[in-house]
């Protein structure tokens, strides 16, 4: 009697357990679109993964990238996703050839972090820095939202979303997603990598931290340190584009904006420890007319070397 | 005694299952209004519903409502409440006559999602489509903020948030929203329903795919389908603003953009399966001065018939 | 035999109880930046929260507060707090002082809630209304996100949102932030507090409520009643701006906007039951004027006295 009391407690607990399960295995899904928020693209994507599983924890990275630039949605992946936990499933739609012949795939890192979204160039920084541990196409026979097989411009909710929340959920495995591709197969963009030739840094400009109009460079701390530059150490900077030269400078390296006067220009270390150029209190960009991308380079030495 | 052990244990076992419920009975509270999001309406709104049930999973559809437009807030239900999981509650706040005589309601259509706010015509398209299963007053002596009867202008935060999270959380039934009303009492706006007349579709332009100056309208696929238009097939449209055509054209139809080549216009199937116009990497709204609401017909046709 | 199995289910019982605690202790975590979301900043800071504890309830106040505007940074968590549950954490990044000497700090209420963030004025108006139990600086000795020693420039991200959602976890309790500071130390900002002299309300222009042009002022409806202003009662408004006269009206006072016809101005309670003026379906601030801050003072009586 008591045993089977016990028997019928002992499914009790561990179906009460079992339940919670999902709650506690559901890794965050991030959405990161062109889309602006100020329709209802993004809300009806958010619910497809709530559709898939009402307890995810669904996050927005932006939807502010600019229209179709890729670039920028490579490098917005780049500067957040290893502050995510492992497991975050990424789902990024920047598609300028949703429709056409560009496959849909998943990327898993070695980190262990999955960017769910068409392969256009969007996960050119995350494989490069973090490494592809493995790549699928997706499979949209069997993993593509049900009805939705007539709809031919909106993969984001239809494939992207869904795959991402089925992924993030722990419904399908990552092998589940569809068949393997071989991680070189990756589309990346090309842009000059950082680099040390003698005395001189070599890299891009990437992006602006627009909002304050400083310089970002993806040239890193390590590469910095490998010309012994200290705190107030004057530094030259020679901007180009398309590889000619527009600007040359000579700033001295601090930690803080507070290194410099108001109004001085310094080269710091941005929150990605990456080297960067700006005006305490100012705007370098807007004051030099410093744009960012693939065609804006940037050179780094000591000066009179 | 190992009985009373038993005992306390199932009680321990339930209670404990009983804990969590919530969390797995919540469903999605989702909130759209024409506040923005860059003061704090919206947040007291959430915390509001926080306050109410800390496990609720809150989204925003969007707070980039135009100011009053209701017809939009309208068509923004429309394009995302079906994408959400049945029994997903919808807060919805544009609300030109706060402070007036308009009803605070609950619409519950037949697809059993729950429509929270005034009842000014915002749930015109989700009556429609979905069917109106059930309407309630917001009885306002028992649904309301405590502590916030002095407040006037803002039923967003003190009912209709406080509502739906109740709603959401399971706290309170459907029926204790309050009094019933005649389903056919919801407000409406009146507008050109999509309508096939011989060889003509008639319709409206219910809003713009802004970003790309698509021109959607409210004709369906299956009205299309009814003029046998299948890819390739030029299509005619007319355009008439109050009534007085403001432009005429033929364009193919095509599955994507990729059919006709950069700056050649189309005619396609948006992401709800309904009738749109578009360039090719261009703005068709705005080449051809196109306008949306209520005001906007549209006409198709085969050239020549 | 069944005693042992009744223990071995009391442990699992209650350690499957446990395993669930961390989600139902959790308490929502609020992000308020200057910030913007248009890059990946506030991402990051969510992924560090999520890194902490996967299920906790991570939500936006707003991110759009103007660049290093303190005063309206503090006015958005005087304007929405206080909807939030007890123990909710506010997360409040508008640091011009980033990388400066200014203290980092957690400041508790008296009603119970938390505020992490610069210690620069930010948490004037709370710290006045709800009262300070108790502030601690934080120890980025223990309280700092791993590997982030060598980045000066983002506390948001580093130190912030961490010791946040650890708190909001309850990974740590409010003693181990750090070091107790005395509560009177709080940095405030200084402005006009709300006073009664005879028959004169004094008072500021802490913000307007932009999107529709409405005056807020920092006057309480206990001391309008003071005044013994009912519906429909005539009052005088003096606006000044550092301290000379930019205008005077006289307007009815009324509890919503359709107290008086299109076009009329109006004297009525905002959302917070404070002072506010307005023009019915206009913008009072655009037509006289009006901004708001600490040099904008405002003077209200009855008419005549």
């Amino acid at each position: 009697m008591n045993s089977r009391i016990a028997k019928l407690l002992a499914l009790a607990c561990f179906s009460a357990a079992f339940s919670q399960s999902p709650a506690s295995a559901a890794d965050a899904l991030v959405l990161m679109t062109d889309f602006g928020t100020s329709d209802g693209a993004v809300s009806a994507m958010r619910g497809v993964a709530y559709g898939v599983d009402p307890k995810l924890s669904v996050s927005d990275l932006t939807h502010q990238i600019p229209d179709y630039d890729i670039w920028l949605g490579a490098y917005r992946l780049y500067q957040t996703a290893n502050y995510w936990p492992q497991g975050s499933v990424f789902v990024s739609v920047v598609d300028p050839g949703v429709g056409t012949s560009r496959k849909s795939v998943v990327l898993k890192t070695r980190g262990g972090r999955y960017f769910v979204g068409p392969d256009n160039g969007l996960f050119t920084l995350i494989a490069e820095r973090d490494g592809v541990a493995e790549l699928r196409e997706i499979d949209e026979k069997v993993n593509r939202l049900a009805g939705s097989a007539e709809s031919y411009t909106f993969h984001g909710r239809d494939v992207y979303a869904y795959v991402g929340a089925r992924l993030a959920s722990g419904q399908i495995s990552y092998q589940q997603v569809g068949p393997q591709l071989p991680v070189e197969a990756v589309v990346k963009l090309d842009y000059q990598k950082p680099a040390r030739q003698g005395n001189v840094l070599r890299g891009i400009i990437p992006v602006l931290d627009e909002k304050y109009g400083n310089v970002w460079t993806n040239i890193p701390k390590s590469l910095l340190d490998e010309l012994n530059v200290g705190v107030g150490d004057q530094v030259q900077v020679r901007i180009l584009h398309k590889g000619k030269q527009v600007g040359k400078y000579v700033a001295p390296f601090h930690h803080t904006f507070g290194g410099v006067p108001k109004g001085q220009p310094l080269v710091y270390l941005n929150s990605l420890l990456e080297v960067a150029v700006a005006i305490s209190q100012g705007s370098f960009a807007a004051k030099h007319h410093v744009g960012s991308g693939l065609d804006w380079q940037v050179e780094l030495s000591k000066p009179g070397k």
